[in-house]
């Protein structure tokens, strides 16, 4: 699936501090259970598309996550049966505007700003090395996070297991499942890379909005 | 707009602490700017379907509320020219699982769950008297929240327009814009009534989960 046909999800589910090293070196502990919350599709872009810092957003930073695209409707399904609800695997970039979600009880603006989720070529899920997977993100071309499947809290099909018991995921959704250690900020001209090795390499833009 | 062209938004956005009595209900201060979370649209509901309560969430909370259903794309809009953007007014009942919001970080898996959206008729903005908007919430045909415009700490033109330059707001989103005081817990058996008067009434039976 080429990004020409970049589906458009009903809904973005993403998992804060999956990796217990990014937990840590924001200064918080790593959650019993999985830490969930909502990036609004509006906020999606395409590879090449930028990322437009909000002038009056302050701190704005990457966050190189590895994606699960569903295929199938899943509701109370299994960790066992999990990956077969999937469609695909690609890099995400979270981007999160890190004061404002510190100072917001809910992270939804800080992460919900337009442009705030680059989403890049989903690979079908059988030819992705599910054991195998990792992300690294490079900024300019020098390489700031990366992380692999052993370092998960939670896994991924844990992950949508626990997911589909809450809210029913639907064909196109998109489940974010945690950015590594790493995270920092982004400026007017550079360019951000999350790469998943052997599979995908979303690169974007960043440049500063307009005031208005 | 009857509830058999119910639209399916591409995001929920909702806005708490936006009633003064019910921010010091639950021991909270009034936000100065909106509190802004996101609601998934696999949660939503129609007119008699029945929210199901979760068995192992522990007390579910209804909050009635006046919803407004965007017509137009909304991307930095004024609030002199917010209203022009919106479709419709109609009852939104904000189902929340109160002792999940206090234990989570994040309110997306309280506020998340299938059946936590019901949304009823949106009555078209043109027949709407905007300056005499109210919400009436009742169970078991018992009034428990009553709320008018003059008591919400931002308006709605207000809320569109902060949310709209944050996130994109697409035609069939919907803004719930939070809840008067009197929240309360549901139980199975229960029917919950949400009503903007002159307007529309949502009404769904309440209905206990099962174990799975």
């Amino acid at each position: 699936m080429g990004t020409a046909s970049l589906p458009r999800p009903s809904k973005i589910v993403c998992v804060g501090r999956n990796y217990v090293a990014h937990a840590a070196e924001l200064g918080n502990e790593v959650p019993a259970e999985p830490l969930l919350f909502l990036k609004p599709p509006s906020a999606l872009i395409q590879v090449g598309e930028p990322i437009v810092l909000p002038p009056a957003a302050g701190r704005v930073d990457y966050e190189g996550e590895i994606g699960v695209l569903m295929g199938r409707r899943a509701s109370h399904v299994s960790e066992a049966d999990a990956l077969a609800f999937v469609e695909g695997i690609g890099p995400v970039n979270d981007v999160t505007a890190r004061e404002l979600q510190r100072k917001d009880i809910q992270w939804s603006r800080a992460k919900g700003f337009d442009t705030f989720c680059p989403m890049g070529e989903m690979v079908p899920v059988l030819d992705v090395d599910m054991d195998r997977l990792s992300v690294v993100t490079r900024v300019n071309g020098q390489e700031r996070q990366r992380g692999s499947l052993s370092q998960m809290v939670f896994s991924i099909p844990f992950l949508i297991s626990y997911v589909s018991r809450i809210m029913t995921l639907e064909p196109g959704d998109l489940l974010a499942t945690g950015t590594p250690e790493g995270v920092g900020p982004l400026a007017h001209g550079d360019v951000v890379e999350v790469e998943l090795p052997g599979l995908a390499t979303l690169t974007n833009p960043v440049i500063l909005g307009p005031e208005r």
